[in-house]
């Protein structure tokens, strides 16, 4: 495995947006983020695109632990409430299922009170390059 | 039709990550943003994240176009291509059904040069709320 | 909970496609079904259309097992594998999130040897009657 | 491009559930059904599983028209409204993008009054064999 800790050091849309890388495993990867002022959309709650951001860091950082560079060609992502300012979002990818072509991950984004707020199901395309770190 | 322009004014989210809302008419709206080095992932391309917000705002301000405050419950997202600093991303977004409850909205990502990057379909769920701007 | 088993007896299409309705407990249904040669596609292999009624039967017995009718708004479906004539593929739907307006649904679809074919997350809007069976 | 009418006649499960081949042409294919007794769930509407597979078919064969067989692994569906015994559906499948590995198709699936019931996006990986007819 990869040191995927490395990878999202070098993240910089995630990072920037405040957004943790917390663990990785084989196939697996965790991350988090405090909802705050600069994360809200017009009716002031959480943006759908950082809840997306979020859940597709995990899940680029979990596709890519094997070493093998992939990338995601399709996402699907279900909101089941609203997220608001200090609430903490983890969210955490894992695989299930591989082919030597394509991967697919399960996503989910709880809050602390352990609430599912969103889920994303994706699909990476898997090239046959390594992955540098 | 609301000012939809005032709804994206207060959409601190998308405009802090440089996406523009450009027009909208009822039920559709356009945004753009040019990729640049602060919205790179750790393979060096254009984060989903950001061509996800991107969409999901046009989305945004399409669905709540109609005066009506909707809220995305479903998006599904296909990346055709990787998207590079400096290409000129346009999202369109334009309601494809609508019931007294949901409506779906089809959201095209396109280049400068005309290639379509990545497509989004979304559903929202209507609530009986009207917009304030 | 309502007899999940009677809505099962007058789902034609279902029943007419050799679905079997296996289980349900509230908010979760089990769907099973041999592929046979009437199943198959251009290709000679399952047709993707049996295993997405598999998985959405599971899906609508268990999201109008609250005794409520709810219907599919969204559906979204990834296959792991290609099944074959004689393959017994089970469907397993549980309830992932619910609010007054809407519930998720995540469903898989395996194997006899446990094997992860397809999986399917659901989205149904609720409405306001009862069902009856 | 490949007889893709001759595809069509081997595509047993669309062929039993009534779904005709209407017409192609490369990237492209038409299928259509007039929703039966047969065809319905278990509150009396067109299930489904036939308005998937009818969509499903025509993305089968507008992405196999090139020659190189190519099969689904991802579909979004999203349903606005239901269909009724009488009905008739026609579905429309356009190649929105290509790759050498992957292929994403729009498919819209109309009334005969032009109402859009439903709509699929579809990915397709792209295998090195030909079709063969």
């Amino acid at each position: 495995m990869i040191d995927v800790g490395a990878l999202a050091r070098r993240d910089t849309f995630a990072r920037d947006l405040g957004i943790e890388f917390v663990e990785a495993s084989l196939g697996r990867a965790v991350t988090r983020v405090t909802v705050t002022d600069r994360h809200l959309n017009f009716n002031g709650v959480c943006h759908g695109g950082l809840t997306f951001t979020l859940a597709d860091a995990a899940f680029g950082y979990a596709c890519n632990s094997q070493g093998v560079v992939s990338g995601s060609i399709n996402a699907h992502m279900i909101y089941s409430m609203a997220a608001r300012v200090g609430d903490v979002l983890t969210a955490t990818a894992v695989e299930i299922s591989r082919s030597s072509k394509a991967s697919n991950y399960w996503i989910d984004v709880v809050r602390a009170d352990g609430a599912m707020m969103a889920a994303m199901t994706g699909t990476a395309l898997i090239s046959g390059k390594p992955v540098t770190v």
